[in-house]
């Protein structure tokens, strides 16, 4: 027999079958943050458990004993929190949690058998025993099945795994299955109640074959009161539903099917929200409708039925699925519309309420202040978790690990003006002075990235032109800070809106190729500190020349290289090393004792091998193998352990590479300098008005560089509770530039990426979760202690000096090329850039590609790259100093763009600047135009949160 | 209004519900190769495309002029041939191919416009206005909405990429449609005509709301004889279908879900044999249901409907969901019945067939002659093709590659007594005469991999006798062909059966681990040859002593390393480097002389290089770079292009690095001797008997290697038609090991991998796929050509000597090690090894995880560790040369292993022996006891193609 399609329907109007159709777009997000966040669904978690009755021959004969044994039932179980987990009967294991497919037949003698049916809904059962009592008694059966049927049901379900020894020709069956799986399924049980939250309720779904049955027996029952129905399901939390779907043996396992269909539909929220409220069989059907109506339908040919689907990073929004009197029953609509228009402003991080101008001198500034003062005492009482602790190890290494890193590269690029010292003195002073003080506490200062730039062009300068270096940068200091306390009284940080991700890009690809340039140019200045030695090269030969008793040596004033090649004649010679010849009054001879040999390759090796084993290490957070502490630990600690790594390795070859220099005392690593720089040195006076001009270069660079990552730390999607404060950030960093540049330390910004890491380290998660679903995002932790301590621990790291002097040179380089590669490939542009390389058909399925035509977008590519061109030329000439003017352009550049491009077009290539949002009206900023209705389809794509821009002390 | 289940089934018991149901398991393999290759639907392919008509308020406007304009219809394209694309309108371009998705409202409404629309069977309309004109007349509208309907179904649909510039406010938007994307679109027609097979017909499905209709117009008309239907399809074939879904205007694009309803049903294969055959509306209906039945449903809160699913890799099978009638027409069930057969044995590669015992001496060999002889003129005709040119080119490359490794690292490591010389002309010599006699001339031969091994151990072991190792080696080889015939003569090739995965695997593993082993042995080694120049170490120091005018040279007997510390007194010096010194007759003086610095480190360097770029380059083939040609030279050649990056590093370097050894003239590489071996040299007579000895265990390891290759080679899966010759084969590798002996090149068997890689390189493929789907494998062209000219020009590639002395030892010592660890990753072994370090959530869903538990599985794999221990414990003693013994022994471990594991793990964890086979009931070969049934659940995964367990020779 055929089955039909439902008649009555067909002389409906399209329009009214659709009004009740929950196909409309979803488009925010996953469904756990909002169900469980906004509190929609406040209906107890729901446990659902299928286990089936099977039949075969065995059994069928035992029937007639009338005594139905308890190997009558093997249940095979199937369970859902959110998605399936079969019970792999051969493994005994559960299977990894998949989404649910169904077909469409058992639905409908699902439906079928549910409508003809029992329904007790709001049953008063207290036991399993009233329970079975009720629905059998409810069953137009006879005597004799019922009291088979009640035993039945009233039978402990066999162990799972014991089955294996009945079914299987196993030879070992029993000791296998006592030795080794009860403890996993009890492993299993404990985890898996860890996972229910408090209020969990169960639902037990019993399907199966019978063959002392003529015909199917189906019941759906309702408890009144949760009740334990003892073995019926895996973990002893009271159950809420039972549903029986019994018949007599049915081909293609039809009773299991619809027992799955059933759990299924439990497993639904909207049917869960649904049957929690129905009064009769009607609304129970209405919402099996429901659900039918929403239902996704994959073609028999085109999809193999039995393939598992893994669960969706992204779920549909629930909320719009939901009826529309619950939303007002839970009184939350209008919160909920509030954050759907956030979350479709596109323009997701840019924190409007914080950055209006109010137009009085340092109002922002006093506006800040107000704002963030009654925080105060809580950012300290916040602190009081575990969490915390961890956090504080984290975020300690990173910070040494960068404190190490740049300040060895910055001693070793200013000839010892700025060393590890300075780096690890400023580092601690400025760092808890901001995190005491500053708007957003959460941020960790650095002194990496476009300041460091900065500051290596401007020592180089200063060489050129024979200055007095430190004088020289704390007239630059002095009139930065001034500069940047303007900037605050004029509140200009509303600016920051002109700053679209073009301008972030092409800052962060800049900086980033000046990483990885520096640190390959490095180690090729290292090659030729320590040549090869080639055969035929002149550096060979060298052996110990002693006085002539008489004469003293012969020829001493003659260059060695010239020696080489003469009969040098008698001489009173030995074969000493050069440090023993040295000793024992002899000289040492010859262009070969001034090399050392395999210096360069071995440094080379030492330099590839931390750059590949950060890089690894990094990649192991994704990786199948260990437990995912183990995994995380790796990954976050990547560049400590490669450097730990390039260490052990020079340690145990004990070879003389170059070392990080690491001065023996407390003092400046310049030679002769007191901790206070003098204001003049042996400068002209006249330099004092000339460091203006640098200061406004620098300036430009601190304001870009803070409040780029200013309003990357405070995007919504973190949702920090306590407020931004950008001018008060702004200002602090003012003061703390007057500061270091008077002691003569590093200069100190926001550092994005170690403060996202911070944050990340502060997460607030939901616990528990269900077997496939990830864990919510609740908020950060907000306080100021970590950070302080994070400090704290870094000057006091100062001490660890001797430890330090270890490092070799070659091992920073290569964490120097790691950061650059890391920063670099994070970028959206980049991922343009290889969209260049690759054939339409393999490219990936990116939202901007579904929305501009590709060579739009290789346009958009190739304008980017030739603004990067022209500023590494620029960086490259003697004008390298003004290169922060030149980022500034990046926004003329973009302002440009609009010419050649759409509006649409940005939006999906970058973001709109503040003009183009105002002059376009509102259904502009829709993606599509409004007749094709096919944004709908990039709900999953479209609010994937941005990744971070500016990511150069990436650790 | 809700939409209800149907109800008229309600009392139809399960089991006659079931009847009719495609829920059927599929278990065999990808559709299109069932579909194509059998000839079940010899109906020809069918392109599907959905045009969609847009109404909006400004098309609505000119609907009261009663001209309907071009503009009232913007197409809104989706397209089918076996999977779903979507026209990107931004982007102008099609979306990559997904697996399509409906809604089951979609699917119903469709069902009742089409039972109460118009439905005409074999139309015999000849053109697009015959077509029209007819569909118009059958609809009951009034006159003026039919002439509307008719001038706007013959409107020529607009361009679909001049829609942007009238729905968007793009500034420039003519300009971009103009420029650039008109030409993608030609571009995209002619490569979709280019895949399109040469019957192909369309199908054109027209959907939308139009202002202008009162009620819906739904009209299905199946054509006579197909017309191509003007500019309704993007290609220019004729259709066959025509579907037209119209009505008034609704919410949610109601008539466009309808359209891609209406679109998948067609592209479904069942649904298409169907209405192909409909006699009437009761036919298209019942077909509709049918393939409802089959559908497999999401639930609508654990999966968005967006989302697009890529095209799986595996299709469901179809011929188990066409309607039996259709297979009895195609007479094709019982030959379906066949293979199906064969594909669940469950060992798909023992060819059965050849593989039984005649029971007469060389009956096997007789038989394998008589099989083989009459496609030998073929052997010859079926090269004609273009693609065995590059197949020989490719195989060619990786041949000399091979023979440079291997014959270089011989060389090395048997001092002479093999050289690359040998290589090159014993694998000429051997590998061209195989390929014409052989029984599977597909066949590539190679001297790597075990006999490699025992090779050097038979060597070292001649070597600690002090042996004249040619002419032992001579009485080995002639042992060896003896014992070969034999097993030919005994017909011992059956036994092959008792090799099972467990045997194989370790056979790979251990010779893997051995070239790893040694790959990083000789690194070391070479370190020590070249010490590092560590500070203070007594390698320094030297220079160029002349003789004193009268007196000769002062002390020229002493140590140099004593000389070091003590004064040399006067000597006439100077500092020439050590050759110039001695060419200018003087003495090189001191330990610094008489070592080479950065020769040590540069090494490392170079062998690391040449091993992570193959690596790197062999994982280029799945990267999303490059087309796919480029992707797939850059794999197939990375060990080449390895090679020549080390060579060219090298060269430009300059640095004296151990170099390939190669002869200057043709003649052997061990000084003194002939290309005829002595048979007997200075060793004493009872040498040739003892030498059973040794040609016993070689015997041993040739059979094994030689037949477990066979057997990987005649699969059935890679559907040779000219059948296998296991005899015959044994039987050339035992004359070849009898000339190459008294020739005294190196000894070959049959390689897998290369030879894999060549069969790889003449499959024959079917050309035309559709978007989404893998190309169906047709065959191999079998033919005794290629190798035979592979096997000339590597002959003639002696002439290279000049060349190859450029090549480094580290490079080639690198690609070793790349060899040893791909052959040790490509085994199943490994992937066992590496769920030891996996947390069990992350293990992947591996068929053997999902039947038997996991610490049966951890016990099966440290049983396999074990067994490997105890072998490379036996080949580090001094009886390493019994290996092939312990090898043979593991098939005894794996006959022991019957008593821990059940026949069922065993079936799952590795494959059964031939006694098992017998004693296990038919039905005790399902993997799953027969009562769950969800062994249907297993399809996917059950019928994976085996990858080849031994691949030592990998190029």
């Amino acid at each position: 027999i055929k089955m039909k399609m439902p008649d009555a329907h067909e002389n409906v109007p399209v329009e009214e079958m659709d009004s009740s159709l929950g196909l409309s777009p979803s488009v925010d997000g996953p469904s756990n943050i909002d169900s469980r966040e906004l509190g929609i669904s406040k209906d107890p978690l729901l446990f659902i458990q299928l286990n089936e009755l099977l039949g075969w021959p065995q059994a069928l004969e035992w029937r007639e004993t009338d005594i139905p044994q308890i190997t009558l039932s093997i249940p095979l179980y199937h369970r859902w929190m959110l998605f399936e987990e079969k019970l792999e009967v051969g493994a005994g294991r559960w299977s990894a949690p998949h989404v649910p497919t169904l077909t469409l037949p058992s639905l409908q003698k699902l439906r079928s058998l549910l409508a003809k049916g029992l329904v007790l809904l709001d049953c008063p059962a207290q036991s399993l025993l009233e329970l079975v009592e009720q629905v059998i008694q409810a069953e137009s059966l006879s005597p004799e099945l019922r009291g088979q049927l009640q035993a039945l049901l009233l039978q402990r379900p066999q162990h799972h795994i014991q089955t294996r020894g009945i079914c299987w020709g196993s030879a070992h069956p029993k000791k296998a299955s006592h030795d080794e799986n009860i403890p996993l399924k009890e492993q299993g049980q404990n985890s898996l109640r860890q996972k229910l939250p408090p209020g969990a309720e169960a639902a037990a779904v019993l399907a199966g074959e019978l063959g002392f049955l003529a015909q199917p027996v189906g019941a759906f029952v309702r408890l009144r009161d949760p009740v334990v129905l003892g073995p019926l399901t895996e973990v002893p939390i009271p159950s809420r539903f039972f549903c029986l779907l019994l018949g007599p043996p049915a081909p293609r396992r039809g009773y299991h099917e619809m027992g799955r269909a059933a759990a299924v539909l439990l497993s639904d929220p909207q049917f869960q929200w649904s049957v929690r409220r129905a009064r009769n069989l009607h609304d129970l059907l209405a919402a099996l409708d429901t659900f039918l109506e929403g239902v996704t339908v994959l073609p028999p040919g085109r999809w193999d039925s039995t393939a598992r689907i893994p669960p969706p990073k992204c779920l549909p929004s629930q909320h719009k699925r939901l009826p529309s009197q619950m939303q007002e029953v839970e009184g939350l609509s209008r919160a909920r519309r509030a954050r759907t228009e956030d979350r479709d402003s596109h323009e997701p991080h840019k924190p409007t309420l914080e950055l209006q101008r109010t137009g009085r001198l340092f109002g922002g500034l006093v506006q800040d202040v107000r704002r963030k003062a009654p925080w105060y005492p809580s950012d300290f009482l916040d602190a009081l978790h575990p969490q915390c602790f961890s956090a504080v190890l984290y975020i300690y290494l990173a910070t040494v690990t960068n404190a190490i890193t740049f300040g060895g590269l910055l001693g070793d690029a200013t000839e010892g003006a700025q060393g590890v010292l300075e780096s690890f003195l400023g580092t601690a002073v400025a760092g808890a002075a901001f995190c005491l003080m500053a708007g957003q506490p959460l941020t960790i200062l650095s002194s990496t990235g476009p300041v460091l730039v900065f500051e290596r062009l401007l020592f180089s300068f200063s060489r050129d032109y024979s200055l007095d270096y430190l004088p020289f940068r704390l007239w630059v200091g002095i009139w930065v800070a001034t500069f940047c306390l303007v900037l605050v009284a004029t509140e200009a940080s509303v600016l920051v809106r002109y700053f679209t991700r073009f301008t972030e890009e092409g800052f962060c690809a800049l900086i980033s190729l000046i990483f990885i340039y520096d640190a390959l140019g490095k180690m090729l200045n290292l090659t030729r500190a320590y040549p090869i030695l080639r055969p035929g090269s002149p550096a060979y030969g060298c052996f110990c020349q002693y006085p002539v008793p008489g004469g003293g040596l012969r020829e001493t004033g003659r260059d060695l290289d010239q020696v080489r090649t003469d009969d040098l004649g008698l001489v009173n010679a030995s074969l000493l090393s050069p440090p023993e010849c040295t000793r024992q009054g002899g000289y040492p001879r010859g262009p070969g004792c001034h090399t050392v040999p395999d210096i360069a390759f071995f440094s080379l090796l030492l330099f590839l091998t931390s750059f590949l084993f950060a890089m690894a290490l990094k990649h192991v957070r994704t990786s199948r193998f260990f437990p995912s502490v183990v995994r995380k630990v790796l990954s976050d600690f990547s560049s400590v352990l490669a450097i730990l790594l390039g260490c052990s390795l020079d340690a145990f070859l004990g070879l003389a590479t170059p070392k990080l220099l690491v001065p023996r005392e407390f003092k400046p690593t310049l030679p002769g300098r007191g901790w206070l720089v003098s204001p003049f040195g042996t400068n002209p006076w006249w330099l004092t008005v000339a460091a203006t001009l640098p200061a406004l270069l620098l300036s430009i660079l601190i304001f870009m560089d803070q409040q780029i990552t200013a309003v990357i730390l405070n995007r919504k999607e973190y949702r920090l509770r306590k407020g931004a404060g950008f001018h008060l950030d702004l200002f602090c960093v003012a003061v703390l530039m007057l500061l270091t540049s008077v002691l003569g330390l590093p200069w100190y910004v926001s550092a994005t990426v170690i403060s996202l890491a911070h944050m990340d380290s502060l997460r607030r998660e939901s616990r528990d979760c269900a077997p496939g679903e990830a864990p919510s995002f609740l908020g950060i932790r907000e306080q100021r202690l970590t950070g302080l301590v994070v400090f704290i621990l870094t000057g006091m790291s100062i001490f660890l000096a001797p430890v330090l002097k270890f490092i070799p040179m070659p091992v920073l380089y290569g964490i120097f090329l790691y950061m650059g590669v890391t920063a670099l490939s994070s970028i959206q542009f980049m991922k343009r850039v290889q969209l260049l390389l690759m054939p339409a058909k393999h490219q990936p399925d990116l939202l901007l590609l579904r929305h501009v035509p590709l060579s739009r977008v290789h346009l958009f590519t190739a304008i980017q790259l030739a603004c990067l061109g022209l500023l590494w030329i620029i960086k490259s000439t003697p004008a390298a100093i003004i290169f922060p003017l030149m980022l500034l352009g990046l926004v003329g550049v973009r302002k440009a763009l609009e010419w050649v491009f759409s509006p649409q077009e940005l939006l999906w290539l970058d973001e709109l600047m503040p003009e183009e949002e105002r002059n376009i009206p509102e259904k502009g900023l829709e993606p599509e135009h409004p007749f094709s209705g096919s944004d709908s389809e990039d709900s999953e794509l479209m609010y994937q949160p941005k990744v971070p821009e500016i990511n150069i002390s990436v650790n």
